[in-house]
């Protein structure tokens, strides 16, 4: 199409200020929580989309989806989350919704007015943070140590903040292997921080899209959600990291009038229905056993990666060992600047995430989060080796 | 979930007044554009999605979809303009979406500030007309023919709102078989149409998602879009009409630096790359006999709806009579209010779409929409007796 017509003078001030195209990927691509690649159960989905199909289903693709989506679906979430999470829900306290990003960005949009406060992690999935500032909010970060968020640290913030008169509309967490740490809270840490928030009124969205990927040690505790009986925390997660990003399907649990709320804000005709019958399909059989294989996989994947770690990075650097989920913290020595870092690595063919970008206030340069759900191990320890390279050949890995 | 915490004081203003839930659809319902039921290609959906799948594109679920989305089928798009709309784009033009009212409201939210001006038919599109108010624009009907939007009104509202100083940022358009009247505009009107936004600067987004559903008549004038040589003109349609809404997935054909624009502000993860497998597969053999069959079931209906009108709706009342699409415009004589006869008419088992919800005046409560798509020859003949039963019994057919 032409493009003479000049469209810049009449843009919003919410429109983006650059437009984003296809970019390429990294031969060694660790900057994305992509799936992993060869277990995705492409027989399983269609074999699963047949039989919903076949049920007499089929036609009801010829309507909008019921309002939070595919009943088989949320069926199967409510007794997920009984069997696996602590959590006794309904079905109609459930929403689908395209990935779980859909549902964040909802549930802030009910919430956040241009102004208002928020809170999480020092460091946060960034999808989170970019739709916070989409809508204007200002966004607190807690300090974490090895178990994620601060107990102390966020009963400290939130009084600071009431003493100004402030009450933070929202706050968003990732208890279990977070991204981007792979850290996992304790049940004694998710009980403090529940007592914080339930004195401070501040209503909580808890991510759990990482959970079911355990390489090693305990089951992780019950949900955050799960420890309050009050209807004060929500609960986001999605079947992009057990099944795959590309099939677009995330799920809320939250109290029934927000799911009405959601309902009422989302205007997009419903969740997908295709793919929310291609999910129940095949996970309603094998979703324990895909998970299983799942995690053997990755568990691999891991390892091969932070063997690597410790085979090419000197002491100076460190990082997080984390016993599930899809991602691992690279501290470098003060210093560094994983940002301007990356073009150097990404013409070598490594891509990684800079640390950055998962800071609300931009802080601490000198870190990244790799990804080592998707690479094959024996890509990954090529990768890690090629990445420490550029990094000593940049000056990066002297204290 | 307990309902104990109150949301209700730290909603946003943006937040809906009300929650919405699943609602029971009536016995005869015409009152939303469902597709044809009996024709969904439940088979041909899933050996498409099989065939996709094991052209070692499913390992492809892995990773987020592409910005702008699957690239197969944004390659069927280019071919179908090309073909049946007289529009020679490039699949960097085209980006697909969660049904076209994603696009929709993406390209609204590119452009609208609250306060904006933005333009449309005298009525339309009920999810557009939410859309706009949701982003705060002042929106301005342009009175209608039967061609549907008047080439004059259009000019003189331009000119008036030009004389004080205001130029709209959006027109909204849909020429073809329009929603809700069904009616279609001549090629000539298109051009003036062209002619006086040109002359404006008025960027306009045409919606065409109706167009390949023809009863009778000649083919319909080529896209609107097509008789701009600026970039000027986006376009959006959707797969929701020809295959089902349940399938999520509709696309804009626009100028590639706008296409990065909505890449940048959707933030959720890309378009659904099953459902896209699923269409491109499906479609790429079967598109256009897939189109005959449906609409010669949907001739039928709309032959019994017509039929039925014309039995039981006296002269006091006047409807349109499409050759196209899935809905017609039934006006009562004036004093009846179809918001007030709709409860009335629910109870008695018929559902349809009051005309005022499409009018951004909220002007003219004596008409209504019929949606003829969805329920079968029998049923519609049934659903209008009732219907012209319910409106003599309150008094609304008397003029």
């Amino acid at each position: 199409m032409p493009q003479k017509f000049d469209y810049k003078p009449l843009l919003s001030r919410a429109a983006p200020a650059e437009p984003q195209f296809a970019r390429a990927r990294a031969r060694y691509d660790f900057s994305v929580g992509y799936a992993e690649p060869t277990s995705v159960p492409i027989e399983g989905l269609w074999q699963g989309l047949r039989d919903c199909m076949r049920e007499e289903r089929g036609p009801g693709l010829a309507l909008y989806p019921p309002a939070g989506g595919y009943e088989e679906l949320r069926e199967l979430v409510v007794r997920k989350l009984a069997r696996d999470r602590g959590m006794h829900v309904t079905k109609d306290e459930i929403v689908l919704g395209h990935g779980s990003g859909q549902l964040i960005r909802d549930v802030i949009a009910l919430l956040v007015d241009p102004g208002d406060t928020v809170i999480s992690e020092e460091f946060f999935y960034v999808g989170t943070l970019r739709h916070m500032r989409y809508y204007g909010a200002d966004v607190v970060g807690v300090p974490m140590d090895e178990e994620g968020m601060r107990a102390d640290e966020l009963a400290r913030i939130l009084g600071e903040l009431s003493s100004r008169g402030k009450k933070p509309k929202l706050m968003y967490t990732i208890p279990s292997y977070q991204n981007p740490w792979g850290s996992m809270m304790s049940l004694e840490r998710r009980r403090a921080i529940v007592d914080v928030v339930r004195e401070h009124g501040v209503p909580v969205l808890e991510d759990d899209c990482y959970v079911d990927l355990r390489y090693e040690g305990d089951t992780p505790p019950p949900a955050m959600c799960s420890l309050d009986d009050s209807g004060q925390m929500m609960y986001v997660s999605s079947f992009s990291k057990i099944v795959g990003p590309g099939v677009r399907m995330g799920w809320v649990a939250v109290p029934r009038e927000m799911a009405g709320r959601l309902n009422a804000i989302r205007m997009d005709g419903g969740p997908n229905q295709l793919a929310a019958m291609a999910l129940a399909g095949y996970l309603s059989d094998d979703m324990y056993p895909h998970i299983d294989e799942v995690s053997a996989i990755i568990r691999e994947k891991r390892d091969a990666m932070l063997s690597a770690l410790g085979e090419h990075f000197p002491p100076t650097c460190r990082w997080t060992k984390p016993k599930g989920g899809l991602f691992l913290w690279l501290e470098l020595p003060e210093g560094a600047d994983t940002q301007v870092l990356h073009d150097k690595a990404f013409e070598a063919g490594v891509g990684y995430a800079p640390g950055v970008i998962f800071s609300p206030s931009g802080d601490k340069r000198n870190c990244l989060r790799l990804c080592f759900s998707y690479m094959s191990p024996e890509d990954i320890r090529q990768g890690v080796r090629i990445l420490a390279e550029v990094f000593e050949r940049e000056g990066a890995l002297r204290a």
